[in-house]
C-alpha cells in the first residue's frame, strides 16, 4: 500500500467481540474529502448503513468509523442511537458536521451495539492515528470478520500529467452475493474528482466487480463500498464522469476493485478454487448475469467442483432452470479449453479424464455459450465463485457458538 | 400400500447402474388408464420429459416405464431414439399406441443411455408383472437413486358412495427445488375421472405440495410427476375438476402429495431436519411464496439450523434479500412458539437457550408476518425445506466417482 496524502488512519481493540485484534477502524481526513457510496439493496438495511444512504447525497466525507464484530443490523432505535452517538462524537472531537461522518459496522446481526464501546475510544483514535504504509495495513485487518487474510490493493494512474494513487481494502467471505461477513469496500484517491462524478463511476464499475461475485447467494444486511477522493494529488477539479481524462483512473480503479471482488471469492468461507464463469450470446446482459449467477449459485455445480467431478451436466441444468429461452441444441458448454456439449449432447471428443485433471487447478474457468443471439459485447457477463466444501457448513453451524 | 384393479406391476434389474437392485419399473394397465401430468419448466428436459409432454394431451396412458442411474438428459438424438424405441417395444408387446407409453428416467445428465438394456427386459417385465401390496414397494424402490428411504402413501376416500383408493410412490433427494436426484411422483387411482379434470387438479396441488419444497433450490431436468386413473372402482365418470363430489378425492389426493413431497425433504441429501417455513401478510401468495424460498433456499439459515444455533438474524437476512417492501418495524419473525423480533430489533422476551432447545428438534416451524397488508388465506405461503450438513458436500462430492 502506497501513502495518500490528506488523511490520517488508526485501529484499536474496542471489545465488541474479538481478543487481541483490531476490531475498530478510524480514518479522518484532513480537509473535506468527496465521496460516493453503494449501499446493500436489503429492505432490512443496518442503522450505519441507513444512516450512510441518507448522509451519501451531501458528497462529503470528514471521517469514516468501521466496527467488525457486530453489524449494529435489526437492532431498531437503539441502533439508530448508537450510530447517532458515534457521529456526534466524531463530529465533536474533529469540528466537523455530523453527517460527514460515515459509518460500517460488520458482524452478528441482531444484537446490541453498545455505542460507548466505540465513542470511548475516537479521542484516542485520532490522537494515535497516522498515515503510513503499516497503518494502511492495520486497517484493512481491522474490519475482517472470518476472512482469513486481509485483503487491499494499491493502484497508480496518471490524471493532467499528476500522479494518482488508489488505496483500496475489503472484508467478506460468507453473506456473500454481495453474509455475517458482509461485504465491506473502502477506497481512497488522491485524486481530484466531485462526488458526482466518483458517485457515477462506482456504481457503473460495481456492476461488474462487487455485485459480480457469489459465495453463498446470500446479500447482506450491510453491504458497503465508500470511494473517498482527498483532492491531495493537486489535478484541477474534474466535474464529469465521462470526462476522457478520467480513462486511465477509471480502469485503474475497475482493476483494483476486480482484484478485492476475486479476493473476496477466494477467501470464500471453506473455499479452495476460484470459479469464473462466462456467459455470451445471451437475450441481453442481464439474462447473460442470471444465467451466470445460476450456476454460479448452484450448490451441486460447486460441490461437484469441489470434488474435481466433470459432472457438466449440473451446469446444464443451471442453464435450463434460469433461462427457458436457451435451447439444448445450440448450447456450448467448456470448462478450461475442453467443449463439453455438442447438439444437445455430449461433445464426442470428451475425455472425462482431462476435465479432472483440469478441475484440480486452484482456478477454474466456466464458458457457457447461449447462443439465442449472436455473441456480442453487451450480451455476456462474467461472474466470480468459489467452490462449495465442508468446511463453509462447518464455519456457518458453528458460527457463533 | 393397498390394491389398485386394473393394472399390473413388474421391476427388475437391467444393469444401468445399480448392482443387486431394482432399476427399472414397468406399470401397465388392462384398459387405457386416464392420465395427466405436470413436468419440470427446465429448458433442457430430458428426452423422456419432452416425450411425456407431447402425449400428455392425449389423456390415456396403457404403460409406465421409469428407469434409474441415467437421467437420459442432454442427450441429443440418440436420447430421443432411445424414448422412441422404448414405447416401440412396449406398445408392440401390449398392443397399444406408441404415445399411450409413459417414460420416464432418473440418474446422471449428459450420458448416452443404452436402449437395449430397457427393451430387452419388457417381455420378461410384462410376463412376471402383478398386481399385490408386495410389488407397489417393489415399484417405489426401483426407481430409487441416492434416496435412503423409499417412499410410498396411500389414501382412501369416496365418490358416489364408492370406495376410492389412490397410491402413490416418489423419490428424490437432491436437485430438488423441483438434482442428479430428479423429482419423480406417480399416483394411480381406480376412480373415473376424466384426464381434464384430472390435469387440473393435479396442477392446483402440485402448486401447494410437490412445487413447494426445497432441498438445494436446484431444479432438475427430469422432474415429473403422473396421475392415472384405472376407472375401476365403477363410480359415474366425473368430467369437471369443479365438480362438488371430487371434494373429499381432492383432499385425499392433497394429504398424499403433501406427504410424498415432505418424504422428499426429510430424505434430502444429509438431511437431519425438516423444516417449515411459514410466509403471511405479504402483498400477495406468490410473494409470500418467494419469501418462503428465500429463506428455505439460504445456505446460512440452513447450516445454523442444523447446528441448533438460533442465528435468526439469518432469517431476517433473508427476507430483506427477497422483499424490498417488507419493512424492519412491521417484521414478525418466530421460531416455534419464540417471538425473535419486535420493533425492528430482537424481542424483548427473547431468551437464546430457549430457542437453541427448540431447534434440537427434528421438526422446526418458522413463521414470518411481513405485515405488508392484513394476513388472508390468500397473501400466505408454506413451503418445507431441510437443514444443510457436511453430508450433503460429501455425497455431491463424491456422487459419480
Amino acid at each position: 500500500m502506497k501513502v495518500i496524502k490528506g488523511l490520517k488512519i488508526a485501529a484499536t481493540n474496542c471489545g465488541i467481540k474479538y481478543k487481541n485484534r483490531d476490531d475498530l477502524l478510524l480514518v479522518h481526513f484532513e480537509n473535506e474529502a468527496n465521496v460516493a457510496g453503494v449501499f446493500t439493496q436489503s429492505s432490512m438495511p443496518a442503522a450505519p448503513v441507513v444512516w450512510c444512504k441518507k448522509n451519501i447525497k451531501h458528497g462529503k466525507a470528514k471521517a469514516l468509523v468501521v466496527n467488525a464484530g457486530n453489524a449494529n443490523a435489526f437492532t431498531g432505535k437503539i441502533g439508530e442511537e448508537t450510530v447517532l452517538k458515534t457521529a456526534k462524537k466524531v463530529s465533536k472531537i474533529l469540528n466537523c458536521k455530523e453527517e460527514e461522518v460515515f459509518i460500517s459496522s460488520t458482524g452478528v446481526i441482531g444484537e446490541i451495539l453498545n455505542s460507548d464501546l466505540i465513542t470511548n475510544q475516537i479521542e484516542n483514535l485520532v490522537k494515535n492515528s497516522d498515515n503510513n504504509e503499516e497503518f494502511w495495513h492495520k486497517a484493512a485487518k481491522a474490519i475482517m470478520t472470518t476472512d482469513t487474510k486481509e485483503k487491499s490493493v494499491t493502484k497508480t494512474c496518471e490524471i493532467d500529467s499528476k500522479l494518482i494513487t488508489i488505496n483500496g481494502f475489503a472484508k467478506g467471505s460468507g453473506m456473500i452475493a454481495p453474509n455475517m461477513a458482509t461485504m465491506l469496500g473502502y477506497i481512497f484517491c488522491d485524486a481530484n474528482i466531485s462526488s458526482e462524478a466518483l458517485s457515477s463511476i462506482l456504481k457503473e464499475i460495481t456492476e461488474d466487480t462487487f455485485n459480480s461475485i457469489t459465495v453463498d447467494s446470500d446479500q447482506s444486511t450491510n453491504d458497503t463500498v465508500l470511494l473517498f477522493a482527498t483532492k491531495t494529488a493537486n489535478n484541477n477539479l474534474i466535474s464529469s464522469a465521462s470526462d476522457s481524462k478520467l480513462e486511465n483512473f477509471k480502469q485503474a480503479l475497475k482493476d483494483l476493485m476486480l482484484e478485492l471482488a476475486q479476493m473476496i471469492v477466494i477467501d470464500g468461507e471453506g473455499a479452495k478454487k476460484l470459479i469464473e464463469i462466462h456467459v455470451k450470446g445471451a437475450a441481453d446482459k442481464k439474462q447473460a448475469k442470471k444465467v451466470a449467477l445460476s450456476i454460479g449459485n448452484s450448490p451441486l455445480v460447486k460441490t461437484a467442483i469441489a470434488g474435481c467431478d466433470p459432472n457438466w451436466g449440473r451446469i446444464v441444468m443451471a442453464v435450463g432452470k434460469s433461462c427457458l429461452e436457451a435451447s439444448p441444441e445450440k448450447l456450448v458448454v467448456k470448462i478450461g479449453n475442453y467443449e463439453l456439449t455438442k447438439d444437445g449432447a455430449k461433445h464426442p471428443n470428451y475425455v472425462e479424464k482431462l476435465v479432472h485433471e483440469y478441475l484440480k487447478n486452484s482456478y477454474v474457468l466456466i464458458e457457457v455459450d447461449l447462443a439465442i443471439k449472436k455473441s456480442e459485447k453487451d450480451n455476456c457477463a462474467t461472474i466470480w465463485t468459489c467452490d462449495l466444501n465442508e468446511e463453509y457448513i462447518k464455519i456457518n453451524k458453528d458460527y457463533r457458538s
